[in-house]
C-alpha cells in the first residue's frame, strides 16, 4: 500500500493515535455551529438500512446540565458540569417510523422492524452505538476533544431528557477542549493476536 | 472556529462525506499488514474502562468465506464472497477477564462486571459496537472501503467462528476497494432538528 492511500498522519494522530479521553476542560466554549458541523459529519457514516436511530440532546446551559447532575456517578459530576457541552446520546426505539424517509426505495423495511420488537431493539442499540462512535470521531475531526461516560443512572437520565419513553439513553459524552493537566496515563490495549484471528 | 481546528477536507471527505457503503469489489487484494495497521488504529479509540470487548475474525481465504456463506442472507452472499476480506466482528462476553491487563490500576472493575451479567452484556454490546464503528472509520482512514452487513443468521455465524461460546457475532463488514459501478444512490439523512435537541 502506498502512503497516498492513507489520510495524513496528522489526522490519524488526532482521530486515533494521540487523542485521549478527557477528564477536565479548558474554559473555551463550543458553539452551536460546531455542533451542527459535528452532526453533518456523523450522520453520513453507515447504519443498517440507513436506520439512523441515534438521538442526541446537547446540554449547553448550566440549567440543562443541572438536570443531569443527580443521575451521574460521583466521579463523573465534575467532569460533566465543567464541560462546555454534554451530549446525551440516545436511540429511538421507534426508529422504523422514519424509514419511509430514510429508506424510501424499500417500504417493507419499516414493517420488518415494526413486526419484530427484539430485532428493532437490537438494531437500535447496535446502530445507535455505531453513531455514538461516529459522533466521537467526528468531534475529534473538527478539533474537539471528547470524554465519554457510562457511569450514570439510565432511568434518571431517561426521565430527565427522554420523558416520552420513545428514546432511551445509550451513553453520555462530554465535548470541549481538554485540559492536558487532567489526563490519566494511557492504559494498554490488546495485542492484535489477542483481539484478532486471521483465517 | 478556525479552519486549522479541523483535519483536512480530504480526510473529512474520505471518512464521512464522500465515503459510501460498498456492494461490489475491485479485484485488488488487502494484505495482512493493512489489517494490522487497521487494528492498531481502532484499538486506540475509547471504550468504557478500556474494556475493549471487540474480537475480529478476518476471513481472507475462499475456504474461510465458504464457512460464512450458508449464514448469509441471499442478498449478502455475492458481496461477501467477492470481498478481499470479510471481518466478522464479535464481542467477548467475558471481556472482564482481561481487565487486569487493560485497566490495571483498578482491580475492582473486573469484579463489577463478573458479578453483574446484565451490565457485562450491555457493556460488551455497546463497546463492541463502538469498536465496530472505529474499525470502519479506521479502514477508510487507511484507504480501504467498507461494506457493513447485518443480514445473517447469528447462531450460524457463532457456530462457525465462535464455537467455544465465549464470543458472539455483532455484525459483519466486507473490506476492500469498492467497485463504483455497484453503488446504490445515496439515501437521505435526518436533519439536525430531527435527530438533535439543543438545551
Amino acid at each position: 500500500m502506498s502512503s497516498q492511500d492513507s489520510i495524513a498522519q496528522d489526522a490519524l494522530d488526532r482521530l486515533f493515535l494521540q487523542a485521549r479521553s478527557q477528564n477536565g476542560w479548558l474554559p473555551k466554549p463550543v458553539d452551536d455551529e460546531q455542533l451542527r458541523r459535528l452532526y453533518d459529519l456523523m450522520k453520513m457514516a453507515p447504519t443498517s438500512a440507513n436506520c439512523s436511530p441515534a438521538r442526541i440532546v446537547f446540554l449547553r446551559s448550566a440549567q440543562a446540565k443541572e438536570r443531569l447532575r443527580p443521575a451521574l456517578s460521583a466521579g463523573n459530576v465534575e467532569k460533566a458540569m465543567s464541560a462546555p457541552v454534554v451530549a446525551v446520546i440516545g436511540y429511538d426505539t421507534q426508529f422504523h417510523e422514519l424509514l419511509p424517509q430514510l429508506f424510501p426505495h424499500n417500504p417493507a423495511m419499516r414493517e420488518l422492524f415494526a413486526g419484530n420488537a427484539a430485532l428493532a431493539q437490537a438494531t437500535a442499540v447496535r446502530n445507535g452505538s455505531l453513531q455514538g462512535a461516529y459522533l466521537m470521531l467526528a468531534a475529534r475531526a473538527i478539533g474537539l476533544d471528547v470524554g465519554p461516560m457510562s457511569g450514570f443512572d439510565a432511568e434518571q437520565v431517561n426521565a430527565a431528557f427522554f420523558a416520552d419513553g420513545r428514546c432511551r439513553v445509550n451513553f453520555i459524552c462530554n465535548l470541549g477542549y481538554g485540559d492536558p493537566d487532567k489526563l490519566f496515563p494511557r492504559s494498554p490495549r490488546l495485542d492484535f493476536d489477542q483481539a484478532c484471528t486471521l483465517l
